[in-house]
């Protein structure tokens, strides 16, 4: 269990890029990602653009343990996901019966279109993600999870997804409140950092309710010893202070 | 003026990939390079690593007219931004002496101590991105804008920053609501899309105040005329639909 196991995100939309629609998907995945013991090392946002789109999977999937992608598994012409995640497998695609099936419940003769007949398209020997209240599934195939874009579902996909993900070494974190501005306390904190290398220390400004340049001060690492010792270490620093804000 | 400008954005920084803090940078940015006649094409987050910025900086300064950075210029041992910009371009970097004035203004020589002065470090040849009321300066190296990770600060330096930028035709955009749902008007969509090739029509699904599967159509274009044409295509196959939702 002291295996690291990474992760990239890659957020596939011209909407997102246009600014269009405001990305909620990647600062969910990230922390979702952490509370599980996953890394997130990379996030990538490209075009409904099937070149784009290839290069940037095979990138990630080639270098994290996993990749989560979001958006363009809908019914519409600009839905390209499904299809490109098969092109950069090198697999081919069709409808699944399972899905078909699923939809001919669902839909009667009338409404079951082609277009909706494209939700159905899973790549070749990719495993299904869906429940009873997921209508268009995900799915997964070899390291690459492909879920929706629209953030509720995309929630629930990483709900059923989760629980079958290897995961490793949780990295724990603790956050404290410097009371101080982070110019104030950048030399002492950097000693600390050198001091502990098995901890990430990182340094966080704000302005704070009272009006005045704060800092959260927020230590990380796999190991509760050594993080307990850095974070020891920051708040006698943090005691030992003496500057006005 | 017909000239296609393109972006990428690259956003530096552990706390947004472990979801400790949500990124707001990248809607922002994408909406500001849409309204002023730039492409934005992709968007990276990488950590606050040296390799990593450095490789994904290459990746995006090669690729696209201009890149966008945000966040690691701060005074703390985490930021390192500046240092790894410099490598990606093969130059020096040393504290730059307009900054280092502006910093003895406004510190007494306790407070200026070597954190703060980090903040003055400029690779080679950049040039600074300051005003009265940002502190720490951004920077303009070649292609490439290094920008703050705080959102106030960041949106000052862009405002500095984009009247120096060329730019080309906008892309100019229109919306319909379609009071239909997605899969109801795939079909159809995708023929309006092949039938208007200069266009680029998207579709975006959404729950409506009534709890209906509602669906949002763009039509882009950087022809008003050939955007007109898509738009009316879109209008009409609407008005002739005749499903319920």
């Amino acid at each position: 269990m002291s295996e690291i196991v990474t992760a990239g995100i890659l957020v596939i939309g011209d909407e997102i890029l246009s600014g269009r629609t405001k990305d909620k998907n990647i600062g969910f995945i990230a922390e979702y990602l952490t509370n599980i013991g996953i890394d997130l090392k990379e996030v990538r946002v490209v075009a409904d653009d099937e070149a784009d789109i290839i290069a940037a999977l095979n990138a990630l999937r080639n270098r994290y343990d996993y990749v989560f992608t979001t958006g363009g598994i809908g019914p519409t012409h600009d839905d390209i996901t499904a299809d490109s995640v098969a092109k950069a497998f090198g697999v081919g695609i069709d409808h699944h019966p399972e899905v078909v099936a699923r939809f001919r419940e669902r839909w009667g003769a009338a409404d079951l279109n082609e277009a909706r007949l494209r939700m159905a398209r899973i790549p070749d020997g990719a495993e299904l993600i869906q429940s009873a209240t997921i209508l268009a599934p995900g799915f997964k195939i070899g390291n690459v999870i492909v879920m929706a874009g629209v953030p509720s579902i995309m929630q629930a996909m990483m709900d059923i997804v989760a629980p079958k993900l290897k995961s490793g070494v949780r990295m724990l974190s603790e956050s404290v409140r410097a009371n101080a501005r982070e110019g104030d306390i950048g030399g002492p904190l950097r000693d600390i950092a050198i001091a502990h290398p098995d901890t990430i220390i990182g340094s966080y400004p704000f302005i704070d309710d009272d009006k005045k340049p704060n800092t959260n001060l927020v230590v990380r690492s796999r190991d509760p010893e050594k993080l307990n010792a850095a974070m020891s270490a920051v708040k006698e620093m943090l005691a030992g202070l003496n500057v006005a804000r």
